[in-house]
This record gives C-alpha cells, structure tokens and sequence, in this order.
C-alpha cells in the first residue's frame, strides 16, 4: 500500500534569489514540509515519534534535480511518496509541478534515530512502517 | 478603500525551533509572503515595480509581537491590511490567527525604492496606491 | 555591568532577493544569532535553560528599523548589548555596521520561558540575570 | 588547479529544529554561501554573470549525504572544492567538519544560464572556467 501526500505552495518573492529564481534551499524546505505534512495526519512528527520511542525522523541522505527554474507567482504542487523500505532507513520520491511541468525531483533517505548507548543511532524502520499502516486504513 | 489580504500556511516540524515553537524570523517570511501573494493580484512585485519605475518595494521598518507560540500543526491565517499611507512609506498591519487565538500581530513599513542620482532613494507612494485603486474595481 | 557581544556575518547571494538585498528576515536571523553566540559562553542556550529550570529564552517582540541595504559580499559586524532588565522580560539591542555604516537598528524583548499550570508562561528574568553575573567574572 | 574555498559557520539555535539538530536544508545554504563567498574573491556572483554575460549561476543537481548530526555550538570547517568541468556543467564538493569529524559531504552540479532564443539556457562553462584562472594568478 503506497504512503502518498500531495502538498502545495504558493511561490513568493523572498523564496527567491538576485536571478530571480527560487533559492535552492528553499526545495527541500518544501520537500522536508511535505513529509512533515504527510505526519502530520498520524498526529505529527513528536506524536509519532514518542509513539516510536524515537529520538527523530532524520536524514542520512538527499538529492534533488532543478528542471526548470521557479518564479514569484508560481503555484507549486509536490507530490511525495514513500518508495522504498530498508531494514534502517526508507527513501521518498517528491516531485514538484507548475501546471504538469515538473520542476524538481527529489530523494529522502531517511532513518529513525533513537538513543542507545549514550548516542543517537539508526534503528529498524519496520516498526514504522507497521504504525503507518495500522492507522491508515480507520 | 482598504487594501487587505488573507494568507495561509500549515506550520511545520522545520519552522520551529528546539523548544519546539516557531523560530520567529519565520513569522517574518510569512508576513512578507503575504504582501508578496496581495501583490501577485496585480501582476507581482517585479511587474508592479516595472509599471512604476521602482527597483522594490522593501522595508523601512518591521515589528512584531508574539501572542501565542506557534506550533507543528497549526494552520495559521494572516490577514493584512494596509493602514496608513505617508509621503514615502505605507504601513501594513498583520495579525496572524489559529482558530480565533491571535498567535502575532506585526506591521511593516514599506517605501517605494527608486535609482535617483546614482543611489536608492525612496520616492512617493501616492503612484502605487494610485495603481493599486485602479485595478482593483474592475 | 553590560551584557554585550559582536558578532559577524559575511553577506551572501543567497541571502539577498531579487531586488539584490538582503531578504529582511534574515537580519532577525542574525539578531537571533547573535545572542545564542553569546549565550554559548555560557554554554548555549540549553545548558542555560536547564540550569534555570526554564523551556526557553524565547521572545516577546522584535522590531527593526532598516538605514541602508545589505549586499552580497557586505562584511556585517552585529554588535549587541542587554540594555534592561524588566520582571518578566529583558530587552537587548543590536547594531549591524558594514564598515562605519550602520546598516540596521533592532531590538529583541525576551522572556524566560517556564511550564506552569500546564501552560508555558513568562517567569522572573533576574535568576537569568544573576547566573550571567556569576559566570562572566571568572 | 584545483579551485578550493575554506568557509566557516558556527551552528546557532536557530538553525537547529525541534530534535535539537540542524534543519537540513540549512547545510544546502552553507554549501551555496561557500561557493559565493569563492567567488566574492571573483568580484562576487553579479560581477562574475556580468563579465560572462550570463544570468545565474545555478544549479542542476545537489545531494547531501549526512553523517553526524550538527549542534548549537559546533563550530563548522566546509571545505569546498570545484572536482570536475564538463561541456554545460562544474561540480563542486563540499566537506563539513567539526573538529576533524565529518559531519557532511555534499555535491552541487552548476551550471552558467544565459538568455537564449528567448529562455534560460546553460552555455558552455569553459569560459568562466578560463576566467577564474586567469584572476587566480595575480
């Protein structure tokens, strides 16, 4: 069953840099935002994470690729999905359109990190996973 | 005839901060987005300012006070209103709202920034509240 | 006796909008930064908040007055002071210099932030106080 | 010759997130901060497009790869250097550390736009390739 979040953001002026285009940052800002959004339907990002005995969803890893520039004005739809599931960490596909133009691609690797041992390591995502599933079909 | 604009964004786990709430130069980036999407109603701020001969429409002075942290999860509401226009400066009113808490309330002082002389002055807003009351009794 | 610290900030592209300023939200970044620099003498914001028992030194307002604009390249001395200590908050001052040039004036009013009642409220600011007196004379 | 740039941040609150580590996409502004400050030794973007005719010097690709989480506090080294040229693109690799731990290793493939037959085009980037070695001999 296939984890799917459509996010939208509408382009203003200060996303944008001196070439008038969309500074770069900013994407995985919106790609981070959508993943957020996405928990935010579980209860969001702490809720899920002390459900978990977690620490964090963070990054181990990410990658994006600029199809074409953004500008002030433009309505920007991102669609997010969970692709990949590993035994530590699971990857996110976003993809960002104007209209059908895509803008962007880009990759989440991301893990959940938990204290052991007196430091933050990557632990099994199943169990993620697992909790994801339970509540999405109510 | 009052100039206002309604604005939306969904806080997220990347707005905040360590203690979990808004980093507030945050709240400044929504305050200027939403002057930036009432701009887009007119064509936007670089179209706007090629209209006027103007090189921005930046900022004089800002202010901001915090009612309310803000939080992952809360669907925000900013409404704008430009209160008052001088000589060479406008001021804008934003309050942002979750539900019906006032969570800031902050103003903006803009100014009509012109090349005049070989520096960037600031000229006379009467021409963009001209402008903006031209297109907006279609 | 001052509570005072400087700071400094190379100003770069992807600072600026396309006006080719610096976006006005990150000079409340830098003001920020500038104090969580001087609290790491103390050794950072969350060893200060713990020794005094609060969640965080956050905000109350913030409000900014911008004399001339920031570039790419701008070399940009923050120089900032507490300058008053209230009840419940203190307020602090910071400068930004580009050369001689005073670039921006702001002012930060900060509370000391405490869970009570179930709720997070504004606590006695002259414990933050005492325990910087106590640690910058060594 | 090797094109090589040593940048320097110290990790503040802000930049950090809830978990209490850097909000990643903050790592993508300390990657592109290092490049423009290389080229502020240049004369700075703007100078550098003007000379090339070109628009921007934007970007194609970026990845990230994290491998220890940054702090409030941590005082970060990024070590950039410029590893290959094609025909239309550069790639640069940016190493964090603090201390000698690499806290993240991160790749921006650039391009030079330039307006063309009425859109934004990347050209060939032997030119600016050349200009940078001419100035880098003084």
């Amino acid at each position: 069953m296939p984890f799917t979040f459509e996010n939208h953001h509408n382009v203003v002026f200060g996303d944008c840099d001196p070439a008038g285009i969309v500074y770069y940052p900013n994407i995985y800002r919106w790609m981070d935002g959508t993943f957020q959004r996405f928990l935010q339907q579980y209860g969001g990002h702490a809720a899920v994470c002390e459900h978990l005995g977690a620490v964090g969803l963070g990054l181990m890893e990410t990658h994006a690729k600029y199809r074409r520039p953004l500008k002030d004005g433009d309505a920007l739809t991102i669609r997010m999905e969970i692709t990949e599931w590993s035994a530590k960490s699971y990857r996110l596909i976003h993809r960002g359109y104007v209209g059908d133009d895509l803008a962007f691609e880009g990759t989440e690797v991301r893990a959940l990190f938990e204290h052991r041992d007196g430091r933050m390591r990557a632990g099994e995502v199943s169990r993620l996973k697992t909790y994801l599933e339970s509540r999405s079909e109510p």
